[in-house]
């Protein structure tokens, strides 16, 4: 039986919506939250005991759209819109992915998500090699939804990507029978087609009729008014639109982006409860617009947020993507619009809702599983602390986080990974992501970061 | 004679615009930079020997437009837009200010600045007790123009602030006599109006008369769209025209914000040489927009880049204000318009060329102080580096600064600040800013952060 105590903190804020707050200690028996506040010490004798003296608790970040596999490909997509980012780059160089490269990129980004604070993902893979995402996953500790990324058809989609329908549906049936649950439940499988550009209609049928019932369902839609275009050129109709008429929406259907919306999409979104992942900083990069959270909030339609992939945003940073979602909400829908607590909700609670998980994340209180975060706000940054609230959202920083634990696992303590070997990685990630490059570059002319395509 | 050796850097970053590089040892004499590159320690015998190992040296962060006195007010003036922010938080706050309280926010702002890489700043003041800016810039070594902020007149202006038109500018000038080019010539005085709606006709008309030749100019201008069009209804003009008839242009003058400006009031920047100060963060948080740095540009009018105050940013850190800024380019002007060695540009040499410091600062060169600043980017968020100009943009944080000198002088070392005592100021920073919310308590109905006006 393994028991982690978590002693003497300042603060230990409890969860949204409403954000209450205790002191002191924070009891962990086999994964899950025993005891929330106070002197616990008497209760758990023989505890691995984590200092949190000075420090302020709270749920660890929950982000619901991620690529683990394009960490590797950091900075090596500047200066493009969506679609030429994909076509010339990420495309090309996810195909160039071999099982180590895999590797050493999702080991990367889930160094940098613990380092920051983040400790579940929603993640959408490659298309081949997906196991490697899992067995990484499962041996460094991340919470994680994740699924390989379906593509059978569309323009640009290079042959190192493209898969047949069957191929796409069996291989990941493979992984989903694997791994959906596997590590205590920490491990789930989400079907990934990666968005109407790439994927046929019967794809999309066939993972509705087959893997709606039982999985998470993942995709891209409405990112950029390009996109929208083309699909609207070829499908007839808007992309929502096209989600519903095909029966792929629903409150287990996660929607990456949702910027260009018709008014008639949005009530699509709302009525059948399918979930946006708002991806701010992305959303710029790309030139692709500003997600109107406030109008889709309004709507009714549950919003969560996501770093999405480090070739866009260009980092992992759950915190400095919060308060980007923050701080547009207020230019979009004015100020006051999105308050602090309703973002921190949104990166949390919030998070753990979207992906169905928030029976066991989301809040610090007995019997949820714990995933918890201790963050110095005693900073030169975050001082005066007028508000925890408005100094997590608006003024902390990822480096500010002490330690993560997720399932009650000390991950991250006093700054530094426990499991993972941070130079190690850093080093092997620059190794592979050279030889990557070096594969990609027949078919990426341009792979100097900063050329304009 | 002071001799500093900075050694052994993977990379030296000259600057801007080229951004050539070199690498090895950066040799240091008096304050200026003496030789750059290669191995230097033969001619540096006795020197104060900085390791400079893996690190990426370039020339400090210029913030070209800041709020020393506000940082103590961090988290109290949420969720509110320009005008309820000033009148209901900001200036009742700066009001409540005694010299103490001002001393605390200035010490914990160029904490965070040197913290993060910003070795030089265009400061804007509040009314009184500024010689306590100075007092405390000359004692910590930061490179700053700064002024206390002149107001004479205007709606909810309150009584602690206000003050005559010539006791303004009799003050101002007594500053600026004692200050500009005193710690020889690292401080530099800036008058400061604060902005249309807090300054009489007659004063705008007499810093023209009296300080345009002598002294920067430096003001807010069209930042927030009810402020401009309270401008137009006050004085007939729009903003920047009102400017221009009161003589208030030119190559010296420093406008804040410019958000909001007609085709022509562009021109009128581009052809008076006058700069525009963008301040991305500060514009989403209070709802006032994005400021169009490529029509700027390409209109021929120079911009550089700040953090503006902590209440609105809410945090001085010029690494993630210049992404900031990159990021907006694109949503702007299209992916690629904004690229990253030009934003990196705007944020030293063009911030230098703003304050008229080109010929001091700005760039790593035999002949310039030695304002550098040493970087990892070998951390897990910034891996790999494909392009070192990308990761400083796009994935550097604030606290991969490891050294930061300003002419010549050590003020952070391996991340520590090495003059100031960090804990210490966020102590008395806490405790100050209390006493001052008591006494702004009064004027402040709703203190309570996150309450909406």
């Amino acid at each position: 039986m393994s028991v982690v105590l978590l002693t003497g903190a300042e603060r230990i804020l409890l969860g949204g919506p409403a954000w209450e707050e205790a002191s002191g200690d924070l009891l962990i028996r086999d994964g899950s939250i025993q005891a929330v506040g106070g002197d616990l010490a008497a209760r758990a004798p023989g505890a691995r005991v984590v200092d949190a003296s000075g420090l302020t608790l709270m749920p660890g970040l929950v982000q619901t759209h991620v690529h683990l596999c394009q960490t590797l490909f950091r900075g090596l997509a500047e200066d493009r819109s969506l679609l030429p980012w994909l076509r010339e780059c990420i495309w090309p160089l996810e195909a160039a992915h071999d099982p180590d490269s895999l590797r050493a990129s999702v080991e990367l980004s889930i160094l940098e998500l613990l380092l920051g604070g983040t400790t579940t993902i929603l993640d959408m893979g490659t298309t081949h090699h997906h196991g490697v995402v899992f067995e990484t996953l499962e041996r460094t500790g991340l919470r994680a939804a994740s699924g390989k990324a379906m593509m059978d058809e569309g323009e640009g989609v290079p042959v190192g990507l493209l898969e047949t329908t069957l191929d796409s549906l069996r291989e990941s049936f493979d992984l989903a029978e694997r791994w959906d649950g596997a590590a205590d439940g920490r491990l789930r499988y989400a079907f990934a087609p990666r968005f109407v550009l790439s994927c046929s209609d019967i794809l999309f049928r066939e993972v509705v009729s087959l893997a709606k019932d039982r999985y998470l369902l993942h995709t891209h839609a409405s990112e950029n008014s390009n996109e929208t275009d083309v699909v609207e050129r070829l499908k007839g109709r808007r992309n929502i639109e096209y989600f519903e008429d095909v029966g792929f929406l629903g409150p287990r259907t996660l929607l990456a982006h949702c910027v260009w919306l018709s008014d008639r999409e949005v009530e699509c979104l709302a009525t059948s409860g399918s979930r946006a992942l708002h991806c701010p900083h992305t959303n710029l990069k790309l030139g692709s617009g500003i997600c109107e959270v406030g109008r889709l909030r309004d709507a009714g339609v549950h919003v969560s947020i996501g770093c999405d992939g480090a070739p866009a945003n260009n980092g992992l940073d759950g915190f400095a993507e919060m308060r980007a979602a923050a701080r547009l909400a207020q230019l979009k829908s004015g100020p006051g619009s999105l308050t602090a607590p309703d973002v921190l909700t949104m990166a949390t609670l919030g998070g753990a809702e979207a992906l169905g998980w928030d029976d066991r994340i989301g809040r610090l209180e007995p019997g949820k599983d714990a995933d918890v975060i201790a963050v110095d706000l005693h900073t030169p940054h975050a001082t005066p602390v007028a508000d925890p609230l408005t100094a997590l959202v608006y003024s902390c920083r990822a480096g500010d986080v002490r330690h993560v634990l997720v399932s009650g696992e000390v991950l991250v303590e006093s700054g530094q990974a426990v499991r993972m070997d941070a130079p190690a990685i850093v080093r092997e990630a620059e190794k592979q992501a050279q030889r990557a490059r070096e594969r990609a570059a027949p078919e990426v002319p341009r792979l100097r970061p900063g050329a304009v395509s």
